[in-house]
Parts: structure tokens; C-alpha cells; sequence
């Protein structure tokens, strides 16, 4: 029997290594109880999808350095660079993340100049590609933070340097390049995108979540419609509205220097997590595979984790859903478990996390 | 016995290793003559202060890349980095020096540009501690050229960029940090210093010795308090005044990221370097000891090499002062001993030193 263990994080209560892990923990105790955990074959593959914790399913080395989170303050951020490949996986929630700043959200302000920081530090350590984790962000710039921190700075009609957040782009006139960290505009970029939003209807749909009161969410789709306009880029594009619509101004640079958008690829995370860990022969041979995130519902099935594993498995390969709330249907070739006690203290997660994987395995074998 | 040969470098004619050594060779001749080099333990302590040399008294890698002088030329300069500690540690003078410049000096637009190229270096490397070697600058912009080399701008009233160097300070009005390079300025700063000169005496102490006339030190002097002011750092501690009052610049820094002044470090350069030599410890079980410099007068006590070694020697140890020129009272423990021919062509450097370090050991045994 062939059991592919692929679960998202389940956010603020186990990464989503640990998920594998106490699902995998449950499932050998039942296999056990039934004599036949010989026979089994258990891949462990914790997924992502561009969220947070996205860099860390990438192998490489682990770089720590000081940056600057979305407010500005001083701060500590980790990504991931792999020599071999020379690629850098970072996640923009690493250095601007929502976390570092909950307690202060500032959505018209906030930016990204703090992974920046880690792009331009990973090209002085070779980095030829820069792939970026999209999800997580507290920031809604339009990536202007990054375009400062690589040294091309938005400017208004005067010529002065713009305010930094998304709010003061409504007077953006153009972006001078003057000082352009050029070795690290030129890299391949990856984007991996959890939402399929544009890049217009991004203040709309994700501001409320990173603090912007309704006019709030006025004044950022008016600065992000200027800096579509002052760019060119296509707003429309699946994903250009993720991390505050930082694809913009990164399609925007790519374009600027090579003449064509081709050195940029703004992909679903989920895909290609799934493809970089092999999930797609793991899964087309399993005969089971279980999944699960914090809070499954209908959006989940869209550019998710769950969603893509589900796809992944068709009409033909079992699947369980593990999720501490469900709500929403599945296909009929899968079935949802919901934690027990899983609102409780974290303690307890891993404890409801190996239950789940005992009885997924149970229902399977009665 | 035991021998402890502890000298400063003798400018201009031998570094500190080859002071020690030469000296070391005269020690060891009078010792066999007398039959007793066995029972003799010498060490050699090359020493430094804070001056030029200072770097290369620490073990690391040495770091070589272009960068420009404190009047802006092209240049190559070096700096030792050590990957164990993750520390930098960088003579101010190896980019931005007194030597370099010497036949064309600018003390109005000199800056310290090249030196915060260094540093930016560093950091890409993996340094998170820069100790920064403050004797010998050229330049006198408060520290501003490695400001501006970090991505912080100086600035004045309508929002310009200043000209390089200390005279076009007296206009500064802010200093715009959009662009900072964060890990750079992040760094622990250690400012190693061998003078104790507030940052407002620094213009009328150090002016004439880098080729400042009256009016110029007047030029400078406002240019050092206007950036004192905008900056709202303490001018009167102990060393702000060394290099061009290059303290001023990164006590602002650091202070601006951090919010308080616990990451930089302004240190009285010989004691750091007797400390991480061992001195201390080696003078406390010497029979005597053996130090020296260039030239030899009342500002010798005070921050220098042969000042601290007398201050470790305390009033027990028998000290002897080696120098080109000797001026001034010494402590009732120690003697002095002018070399002879000093100053007669480079050849006759190592014969003097190596006579004088006889002539020192012989005082003893007679």
C-alpha cells in the first residue's frame, strides 16, 4: 500500500513539515495495530503553495540577515540559496510579512523594501534567480519598496522621490533608474502566486485582511492603477494582484531591461512545489493520499494546496482532507476530517494531527 | 628572563613586524654573546593603535578590491576578514589615507566614500562586526562618505544631495535614507581610536596635519557642527573626533536603526589590540619589556602604543623606549633609546633596530 502524506502548514499551529510528520505518526500506529506496516510505503511531502514557509520546501542553504519589515522597523529575515542552481527562494513574508506588524498594521504606507534587501543581497552571493513567495505579505505597493531597494526610484511629476507605500503611488510619474543595481533587476525571476487575483481588484479583495479601512482601500487602487499606467504593464495577468500586487513593478523592471517579459514567470506556487518535490508520480501511484490545511473551504480549491493535490489525485485516487475547520464540498473520490479539539491550546496539535492520521488510515482499511 | 618586545610600527620606515623582529635579532645577539639565549623566553607583540596597520595586526583573510581614495581616484585597498568571528576589520587610512593623497591634499571635498566601499564589501561577505581602525584618514566628512557609499544621502534645505566632503556640511539639512543598504549599517561597529579629541576640537587639532589653512579649518569646523546638530549625536565623547570626526556618521547610524547607541563600540585602539594580543598578561610575568615608535613625545602617553605598554607596565616592570626621536619625561621604570642614524636611507632601518634592541638588553644584564 502506497501513502502519500502532502499537507499545507497548518497556520500559527504546525509548520507544514510538522503536519507530514504527526499525520505520518498516526498513520504508522494504525498500520501497526493492523500488522501490515511492512507492506506500506509512506512518502512524506509537505507542500506549499506560495505562502508563507514556501522558501523553506526548497533545499539550500539558510541565509539570516538584517533587513527592514513592512513598517521600517529593524528586523532579522532568513531565505533559502542554493549554490548549485544558483537560485534564491525568498518569501516576501519573511522580511514583510503580516506577523512582524500585527499590531500595527499601516496598509498605505507599509512596503517591501525589506525583501529587497534579500534579492539584492542574494545576487552578491551568485543568485541568477530569484524565486519569490508571493503569499503572506502585510504590504500593498505594488513592489515599488523592491524596485527602491534595487536602486530604481518612483518619482512624481516634480522629479522628487515618492513617500514609501502604496498610498503615495496615486502621483507616480515615472521611475528613475539612474541608480539601478543592474546585475540584480537582471536575474530570472520566479513569482508563485496562492491567488489568482489582478492586480486592480487586489486592493478590494485584500486589503480589509492587511488592515485597509474602505477609504484605505480607495487611495491603494488608486495608487496601484497610477503605477499600472506609469508601467504598462497588463494588470489582468492571473496572480498580478498578489503581495499587494508586487508582480507590477517586477514585470515592469524585467521588461524595462531585456525588451520582453520573458525573464519573468509568475506561476501557481502549488504547482510548482508539487512538481520541484515530485508529488505528481508520487501521487499518480499512491493509494491513498492525505492532505489538510488549518481551514478548508471553497477558496481552497483555487490555487491552494488542497485544491492542487486534489486536482493531482482525479476522479480515481482516494484522497482525505485533514482540516481543524471544513466547510464547502470535495469530490467524490475524497473525504474530509476535521480535528478534534483543535481550537485548543497548541499542545494538542500534534496529539488531534496523529489521531487524524490514524483514522484516515482506519476508515481506509475497514 | 622573560622578554616582551611590544612596538608601534615606525612610520614611513618599518611596519610593526619588522620593528619587532629587528629588534627581537638584537635582543637574541646580546643574550648568546652572554651564553644565556636558553633560559630567555622572548615574544614578539607587534602592536598598534588604532593607526595605519592596525587591521593587519588580526588574523583573517585578506580582502583586496578597487575602490577610490579620499579625493575620489581610483585605488586598490586591503582588508583583513575573518569568516570564524564574521568580523571586518579595516584601516580608515587603506582606502581613504593620508598617503595615498599626500601630494595633493583636499581637506575640503576629501571623504571617506572609499571606505564605505570596504564595508559594503564586507558585509557581502557574511561580516556582522566591523571594526573600523580610525588612524591615518585623509578626509575630514565626519564619517559621511561611508553614509553615502551605505545609501544614506545627506541633503540640504531644498533637497539636494550635498557635494562630497566636510566643507559642503555646513548646509546639511537631512539625511535621506531611502536606499540604505541595511545589513551594511546594521553591522556591531567597533571604532577603534588613538586619539581622544571630541568631534568639535577636531577641525583646529588635525586640520593642519591633512593640509587645512585657517579658513579652512574654519570650513570644517562648521561643516562637523552642522552635521553634530542634524545628527543630534553627543560630540564630546571621547574619540568622536578621530578621522575626520568619522564617528559622528555611525553613531547617528546605528542609533537611527537600533534607537540606541548599544551597537557601536568606540574603543581606545591599543588597549583593544593589547587585549587581543595577549599583552596584558604577557607584561604582568615580564622581566622587561620593549616598545617604541617613530618619534616619541608628550602625545605618545596618551592613546598611543608606547603610552598603553607603559600604563600595563605599571611603575614594577622595567620598560625600554625605542625611538627615532625621543622628547618629553618617561616613567622612573623606564628608559629611553634614540636609535642612531635613523634617519639616514631605508637600508640603515634594520641595523638601527636590531643595535638598539642589543644596546636595550645590555642596559639590563650590565
Amino acid at each position: 500500500m502506497r501513502i502519500v502524506i502532502a499537507p499545507d502548514s497548518f497556520k500559527g499551529t504546525a509548520t507544514n513539515k510538522e503536519a507530514a510528520q504527526y499525520l505520518g505518526n498516526g498513520v504508522m500506529r494504525a498500520l501497526k495495530e493492523h500488522g501490515i506496516a511492512d507492506t506500506a510505503d509512506i512518502s512524506l511531502v509537505p507542500m506549499a503553495d506560495g505562502g508563507e514557509g514556501t522558501a523553506a520546501t526548497f533545499t539550500g542553504q539558510v541565509i539570516t540577515l538584517p533587513t527592514v519589515n513592512a513598517n521600517g522597523g529593524l528586523t532579522n529575515a532568513e531565505y533559502i540559496y542554493d549554490p548549485a542552481t544558483t537560485t534564491a527562494y525568498i518569501d516576501v513574508a519573511a522580511a514583510s510579512g503580516l506577523p512582524a506588524v500585527a499590531d500595527n498594521l499601516q496598509p498605505l504606507t507599509a512596503d517591501t523594501y525589506g525583501t529587497g534587501v534579500l534579492i539584492a543581497d542574494a545576487q552578491t552571493r551568485g543568485a541568477t534567480r530569484v524565486v519569490l513567495c508571493l503569499g503572506g505579505s502585510a504590504t500593498f505597493d505594488g513592489g515599488t519598496g523592491i524596485l527602491v531597494a534595487l536602486g530604481a526610484t518612483p518619482m512624481d511629476q516634480a522629479g522628487l522621490p515618492l513617500r514609501q507605500g502604496g498610498a503615495a503611488l496615486k502621483d507616480v510619474a515615472n521611475i528613475d533608474t539612474a541608480q539601478l543595481n543592474i546585475p540584480a533587476a537582471a536575474v530570472e525571476w520566479v513569482l508563485l502566486c496562492d491567488v489568482t487575483t489582478s492586480a486592480l481588484d487586489a486592493a478590494e479583495v485584500f486589503g480589509p485582511q492587511k488592515g485597509a479601512s474602505e477609504l484605505d482601500i480607495k487611495a491603494l487602487s488608486n495608487g496601484i492603477s497610477a503605477l499600472v499606467e506609469v508601467t504598462g504593464v497588463d494588470p489582468q495577468l492571473s496572480g498580478m494582484g498578489a503581495a499587494g500586487a508586487l508582480p507590477v513593478s517586477i514585470v515592469w523592471l524585467s521588461t524595462m531591461l531585456h525588451g520582453n517579459a520573458d525573464h519573468v514567470h509568475l506561476l501557481p506556487g502549488a504547482q510548482v512545489v508539487a512538481q520541484s518535490m515530485g508529488l505528481p508520480d508520487l501521487v499518480a501511484e499512491a493509494d491513498l493520499v492525505i492532505t489538510g490545511e488549518g481551514s478548508f473551504d471553497s477558496q481552497s480549491l483555487s490555487g491552494k494546496v488542497v485544491g492542487h493535490v486534489l486536482e493531482l489525485a482525479g476522479n480515481s485516487t482516494s484522497v482525505v482532507v485533514v482540516a481543524g475547520a471544513l466547510s464547502g464540498d470535495l469530490p467524490s473520490n475524497a473525504v474530509g476530517l476535521e480535528l478534534e479539539k483543535f481550537n485548543n491550546p497548541k499542545a494538542n496539535v500534534q496529539q488531534a494531527l496523529e489521531d487524524a492520521g490514524y483514522r484516515a488510515i482506519m476508515d481506509v482499511i475497514n
